[in-house]
This record gives structure tokens, C-alpha cells and sequence, in this order.
């Protein structure tokens, strides 16, 4: 299995527009892991059927992991690892009245048999991060470009 | 519009199978309001197809208010909002951990677009009320039985 | 049972003026839906008989839906749902302090016998969609309705 | 005004008979400072005629401090505060879930002009002292209990 | 026992001159009511003896209810009632972190023996309203403004 | 690169013995989708030295997903983050205090640059899934596993 | 200065008789130590001279660090440090309703100029270590003690 | 063991430049107090390396207490605690989301073994006269520093 990638390899979905501005950090830092990415926005209450098929038909696509950014009742992260065996990273929005508190337990607590890896309320660049780490555990040259990034931070 | 239902017009669909005890208060006060029900247990994440098609036939089988108990990161609630245009009532399963305070949120803070009617943690019983009062909206028979159920607590 | 009202179906009902703006996405919402409504502003503490004497007569004016918006301790839903059979949906406002989260458990932990809907801190609009969907029990057309804005949703 | 009370002058209400063991302790307290009282068990959701009267009438009676118990959506004390120029002293009953979080938010968070006084989660012992306390703004006799009281306590 | 009061009969202490445009309406509203006060600003922590002289002489010097308010690890009202047989309002300041749910608990969940009257977070002006209420246990006057105050709140 | 793992490839960690009965369903979860897997009990605080050698020597030993499972300040998964390019799974296990929030919390927030996968509180076997769907992104095999597993989950 | 201590140096209060079992391990491990203290149960709240008197008489007696343990609105901490300079360390005890979170916040939340040094819900054992440390900065047996446990413990 | 310290004491460590305005009350109320103390920048997640070779050479460095400063899931002080006999002050840095809570559980819930001194949200000022008071368990001088400091806050 090759692991120098040419396609999208992470498919990122937000539940709404507004999620953008603090996605952006995603995005920009898998560019700086230049690692291929796809991005979608759908509301998983709003657009059922097309996040349906976009999860579904993710691992035919070519991705690999899926990152789910929502906010308040995020259901999200949860509707799109129903219908995929990828792994999927969630990242719970900061919301105007329980500052995400609402969305990280919406996304963090899980039931029994559907996992999703919740990272921090906002932590768009830290799903990136632990994206290419995903990838790096079938992937020596995804471990390494961790192993460069971590380099750099501890300089 | 007749409302002598023969055939349930509600809809109970929780979980798990752990949520059956917490969830028989809400089917007795149906039975103790003559009023037909159908009960299904599936989880929105590990039988997300059945769920889909169960809501999303719900209006075609007759129901007309259905209420989804779940817990943790409860999303059943709002996939099965997602599917269906009738009114969903939501139960909160208490958690062994926070109390239910994840399901609660992950229930009631949903967003624009696609409400559910949440009531309180594991408030089964006032669930199957608040079906009857939805009913009463456009069935006078319905709104008597509330009537008659308000009476007999009053006294 | 007809369903075209020419009448006001919903009331809305607020603790506060200053809960006016939050609550403007609920009148607007129902204005597309083209259900009319009636807006009340009266605190269930500061004009206890005043809320009494609208939730008493609410069905007998031909109110079938009770919208109630308050904040911090919200006991304006609680107060109406007692001394009316019409279903209660309750929007918690957002609060200065707290965020939200006094108005929300104010609200959604209603005891046993008197079931609030509860949707989203400051959830106006879904306030609307969700009386609409409760309308919908009855009406074939509140539930079309709802379907056409799903619908347009979802594109 | 003599404050040698043979006849209530403490009135003490609760949501339910579940409030009634986490409530002895208030009246085994006022019965040690010989502060005459009258108890009722009403729901403000269940029974709000009664309520009402009870509070409304309450002055009348002679009550002069209130005692109001109540757990979850607590409304009980400000349903009681908005009916009588009393002081109400709200006794937030521990809950299953949430532990009391509710019971003390809905309590506390008073909207502006109809306050009352919280004491801790099933504080019940010092609503009581609370009571008298208040008692003893106009009574001296009601102050050298309190006196009375605390200085047993230092030893 | 006369309650046409010359002098002050309720003394308002808090934390910090930080805390006075919070109280502000406090003042404001036994202003409105004709209730005389006296004000004083000392930290529980930084003065604690000045604290212990303020209040330990409150009756004496003609005060019947006091009013402290203070934020965060907000000790005041529990220092000031160990020292006092008057009843303490204390009224939790809105912080800047967690809102005001550490003033809140510091100061609502008081332990067995010593109780104050908890009103809402920044609830200053209900603490006024309190106060007068607790001086109407023993006085007609001060029932018959807070029975004034509650009309015109109804109109 | 190869999948069919003779070796370790899950390094599980965990704080305390006393975490060893919660995350058994990880293991045996492990063991049913014959993934190897080592174990491993040390405190990041009492035994830093310790797991800073098992953290950072982790992937020359053939680890490609690491499992940190503890509780309170639940430092454990950050610490093993910090000295490796592998990406860490965070099981954070429920505490008889706060039920669990505060190892939550210290898990889920990290800060930028250094990611854990949380999963929800007392979440082993969810950790055990994840685990393998990571494992996934490199290996068809594993990603077999979670189809068939998913696959019975929904019947 | 000499450190090797016969007398008390380490004074211990508790706000109550209950708190004890949990404090046990305090005293357990200054034993371990061999860093004799003393112990006083008194509330700040019942007995506000008596602590008054033991906090401002520590320094005269010998002591050089305080741990002070309470529950609920834990004023003890603050209090006591408001009346020495020495450090208070500061032990919330769990509470039944609220976990400890309100122990917690009414502790370590003390206003600018009177800190505390606070520890975990319960955190008794680790009271005395802390001690100890505070102890090692003047003193480097006390130092070497805290290196040998450290060492017994990475073993 | 003298205490008139020439050379930094004091050892204050934060895991972001970020933290440094909050921080700064810290170091401007040692320079008040006359302790020297030095500072250093570095996450105990990007640089792991450095921050444990900094605490662990901390007290052969001459330093007697550690301040240590972080956010969000802040291992910062458990991780200095692990590798230090001395003192940790934590101090949990107030965040966009949660306010701080985040920070504050991360901090002052440390497992049995490992204790860290926790000191308010945001309260630098408070870890710096903490510090001092640490000091003052050896050390006249600084006990007086104190008093004249609490002499100071007490006109």
C-alpha cells in the first residue's frame, strides 16, 4: 500500500458555513503536511442523505480518515462514523452560550461500538495533526513528517 | 381528520435495550390513554440504516408524534428528526457519569432547522403526555384526556 | 377539524421585552410557514395572575400551540403548561452569566405530570418549526409544510 | 406587634411527598425553637389553583416567612413568591441525575422583583434557622433564640 | 417594636469597590422603599478583623437584615452570619471566568447551622427586595410597600 | 508494508491498576479482532522516567496506535503524546468525584501542536475500535475487521 | 533554623467531625514522614473565635504549614489564612450532591492577596506530601524525605 | 540555611507566551518581595525534553518553589511535580471556551503520590505571595514579608 498520495486522503466535513473560519487551521496545516484533502459542508439534521452518501462513499473515494467539525447537539462526527469503517476525528465548534461544552459531549461521549477521536473544542489544527498520524501507522513517510513537525516545535 | 386511532400514532424508538426499564413509565401512560403505539429499539450508530427507514416511514405507517429515548451522545433524537417531518420528543437517558447531562445536551441543543421537543432526563411518563398533548392540537378527544389527566392530579 | 387558520393557532408567550429580539426568528419563522399567532409579554412572577388568566383561556381563544420563552430560573413554561392542556414548547434564553444553562434545566426538568417541549437555548426558530410540526399531528397541510421546508433545506 | 406566636407563622410547602424525609429536619428545628408551623405538599405544575390559594391566602393566615421545597424544574418558590409580599425561602431538593444542580439554578436565578432566599441543596435544618432569623428582624425574643442557638453551637 | 426607621436597618458590606456598581441597584431600591442603610466595602479575607467587628456590632448598632455580596471563593456572607444572629442576603458578583457559579456555590451551599439567604448571581436589587421582606415579618409598613411594589410590577 | 501483525502494534497504558477492570473490554475487544497488543500500568506522575522510555520508544518496537486509559488530572495521554509520533488514544475513566469530567477534560483539551483521539469517559472498548480503524488507513485487513464488525453490530 | 521537628509543625483543621475518616490519610502520611502536627475540628462557620483564635496563634505555637479541610461552601481555608501568614493548604471534601465542585470552587477560587494552596477533591494524602515540600524549602531534610518517597513510588 | 536570597528562588515556568500578560502580576509582586526568580517559556507537550530537564535540575539550580502556568488540559505542573521534591504552584490560566474549568481540573485533581498547589483562575498574583509563604515555612524573613504584606492589605 502506497502511502505517497496524490488524491484527497482526509475528508473533511463541517455541518455548517460557519464552522469555516475555525477550520481553516485544518486545512492549512495539511497543506503543510502536504497531504491531499477533500472538503465538504453539510449539515447532518439539514442534508441527512447527502452526508449519508458522502460518509458511505468515502473509503471508495480513496479516504482514509474523515475529520467531522460540528457545533451544539454535533451529531455529526456520530452520523458519519455510522456509515463508515474509517476513523473519524471529531472537532466540537465553540458555542456562544456553554462555550462547546454542549458540542464536545455531543461528540466526545460516545456510545459502545461507534467510536469518533474527539479532539479539543476548536482544535482544528490538532485533527490535522493527529490525521497524518492516523496515516502514519500504515506509513513510515506520514510518521516522519510527525516526527519533523514535533522536531520543529521543540526548537 | 379522524382521531379514534386504531393503529399506533406514536412512535417509541430508543437506543438500546438498557433504555426498555427507564422508557415503561412512557408506554404505560400511553396504554392508560388508550392510545396505540409501536415500539422499535435501534441505535442511530450501529444500525443507522434501520433507523433511517424506520423514520422515514413513520408518517406512512400512521404515526404522527415520535418519541426517540437515547443516551450518552444521544444523537437518535435528531438523525431521526433528520428523516421524518413529524414532531420528535426526545428522552434524555440518565448516564452513569454525568448524570444524563450529555444526553441532554446532546439532545436539546440542536440546531436551526430541525427542532426536537426534549423533556427531562429519563421523564419517560411525561413524554407519553406531551404526545397526547401534541395530538390534542388537532383532536379534541386527545386534549380531553389531558384535561381529564390534569383533573384527576389536581385533586 | 379544519386546519387553515384564519385565527391565531400559536401563542407566544415571553417573560420579558427584553427577550423580544432573541425571539424575532420565531414570529419570522412563522410568518413564512403563514400561521398566525398571538404575542404575549408577561413575567410569570411579576404578573403571576396575568400569565394565569392567557394560559387559562389559551384554548378557548383557539390556541392549539403555547410558545414560552424565559430565562435564568424560566418558570414562565412551567406556570402556563399548569393551567393549560395545549402543548408548551419552552425556548430557554440565553443568560449573562450562566450562558444559558439556568433557563435550560429551569425548563427542562419539568417533574412528573407536566411535560414541557424544550428545544435550544435561545432556539426561537425552532420554536416555530416544532409548533408547526405539532400542528402537523392533525393537519395535512402544517405537515406539507414542514416537508416544502425540509425539502428546500436540504438543496 | 408580639412575636409570641401561638398560631403558624411559618408556612411550609413542598412539591411532593418524596420532599417530606429531607424536610423533617426543618420542622424538628423550628419545633426546637417553639416556632409554631403548618406544612402542605402541592405541585405548582400539578396543583396550581392550590398553590395559588395557599400562597395568596397565606399573610392572612398569620404566616409570616415561607418555606418552599422542590427538585428538578423548581418553580415552586418563585410560583409561591409571586403571590405573597412574604419572604420565601427556597429549599433546592437533591436530585438523582444531577444531583440538585437543576433544583438549586431553578431556585436561585430569580428574575428581577420577585426574589427569594436559597438556601444550600436539601438545607433543609437551616431554612429553618433562616426563618427565625427573619422572624427576628422585628421580634427580639426570635433573636436570643438564634443567640441562643449559635452560641451552643461554639461550644 | 417600631419599624418607621431613622437609622439604618440593613447594612450592605462587599468584597471589593469592584463589587459597587453591581450593588448599585441594591441601594437604588431601598432608596425606593424609604429603608435606611449603611454601606461598607472590606475583603473577608484581606480585613478579616474589621469584617468581624462589622458584623459581630451589626444589632447593635440598629441593623435587623445585612446584605453581602461578594465573587469568586466568595466567603463574606458565611463569615459575616458566623458572627451575627441576622439574617445575611448575600447576592453571589458575576465572574469573569466561570460566570458566577464559584460565587454562587461559595456562598449558597452554606453548611448545617448557619444559613444565608442566596439570591441570584449580580440579583442586587432582589437582595433590597429581600430585605425589606424580612423586616415585614415584624413590621405592617414594610409588607405593605414590598404588597405597593408587587402591584405595580403587575400593571 | 505489511498488516497481518505477529508483533504488538496497540501499546495500551494505563495510569493505575485500578483502571485495569474498566479497560479489560479493550483488551478483550483487541483480542477478538486478533490485533496484538502489549500492556503496560505506570503513572505519567509517580513513574515519568518510566513511561517517558515507553512512550518514546514505543515505535521501535513495533507500536503503531497507543491506548492511554486514566483518570482525575489524567495527565497520562499527553505525557505519551509528547514523546511520540504515533497518535494516542485517550480513554479517560470516570472519577467517584466528578464522574469523570475532570479526566475529560484533561484529556480532550490539548493544547496546539500535540493531539490525543479521546474517546468517551470509561470508553475501552470504543479505544479498541478506534484503534483498529486507525490501523485501517494503512491496511486493508483492518479495515475488513471493522466492516464485519459493523456489519454484525447492525443485525 | 533547625528542621528537625519535635514539636507540631504542621497544624491540621477540619470543618467537621465527618470529614475525618477522609483526612486520616493525611495524618497517615505526616506519620510516615515523621512530621509530628496537630489536629482541631472546628467549622469556621459554628465556631468562627475558635478558629479565629487557632489560625492566629499558629505561628506562636510552632506551626509552619496549615491544611485546612472542609466541604460545601468551604470557607474554612480562607478564613484561616486570613488570619495568618503562614500557607494554608486546602483539601475539598467530596459532597454528596455536588461531587466536590462546590467544595472545590469555594476553596481554590480565593480572591487577589489571601491564597490558599489547593489539592483534589479528597486529595488528603497528597495534603501532607505537599506539606512536606513547603517544609523542604527551608529545610533539605524534608527535602531528601519527599525524594525518597518520590523514589519508592517510580519503583 | 540562610534566606536572603541573592539568586532566583523561585522558578516560574508557563507553557505559552500567551500566558506571559497574566502572569505578569506573578513576577511583579516577587519583585515587591524582593525574591529573585527566573522565568522560563516551554510547553509540556511541544517540549517535553526541556521542560523536564529544567524541573529536574530546578533544585540543584537553587530554586525553592515552583511556580508553573498553562491552560486548557494543563500538564504543565503534573509534569514539573513528577520530576521535582520541590513545590509546585499551579496556576490555571482562564480559557476562550470553558473559562478555565478546563484548566482548573487538569490542575488541582492530581492523582495520589503527586500533588500540585492550586491557586485561582488566572491568579498569579495569589501564586507569588503563596510562594513566599513557602519560603516562610524556613525562613523569618519572608514570614515577615508577609505580615507587613497582610499589615498592608488590612488598612
Amino acid at each position: 500500500m502506497s502511502c505517497d498520495h496524490k488524491n484527497p486522503v482526509v475528508g473533511i466535513i463541517m455541518g455548517s458555513d460557519s464552522d469555516m473560519p475555525a477550520m481553516e487551521a485544518c486545512m492549512k496545516q495539511l497543506d503543510e503536511f502536504h497531504v491531499p484533502y477533500e472538503v465538504k459542508v453539510a449539515s447532518a439534521h439539514r442534508k441527512p442523505l447527502e452526508v449519508h452518501e458522502w460518509a458511505e462513499s468515502a473509503e471508495e473515494r480513496g479516504i482514509r480518515v474523515i475529520i467531522a467539525a460540528a457545533g451544539k447537539a454535533a451529531h455529526l462526527g456520530g452520523v458519519v462514523a455510522a456509515y463508515t469503517p474509517l476513523p473519524v476525528i471529531t472537532v466540537p465548534m465553540k458555542t456562544s452560550d456553554l462555550g462547546g461544552l454542549d458540542s464536545l459531549l455531543s461528540m466526545v461521549q460516545m456510545p459502545s461500538g461507534v467510536p469518533v477521536a474527539c479532539v479539543a473544542i476548536n482544535g482544528a489544527k490538532n485533527a490535522a495533526i493527529l490525521a497524518v498520524q492516523m496515516l502514519g501507522t500504515g506509513c513510515e513517510g506520514a510518521r516522519q513528517k510527525i516526527k519533523d513537525f514535533k522536531a520543529s516545535m521543540a526548537q
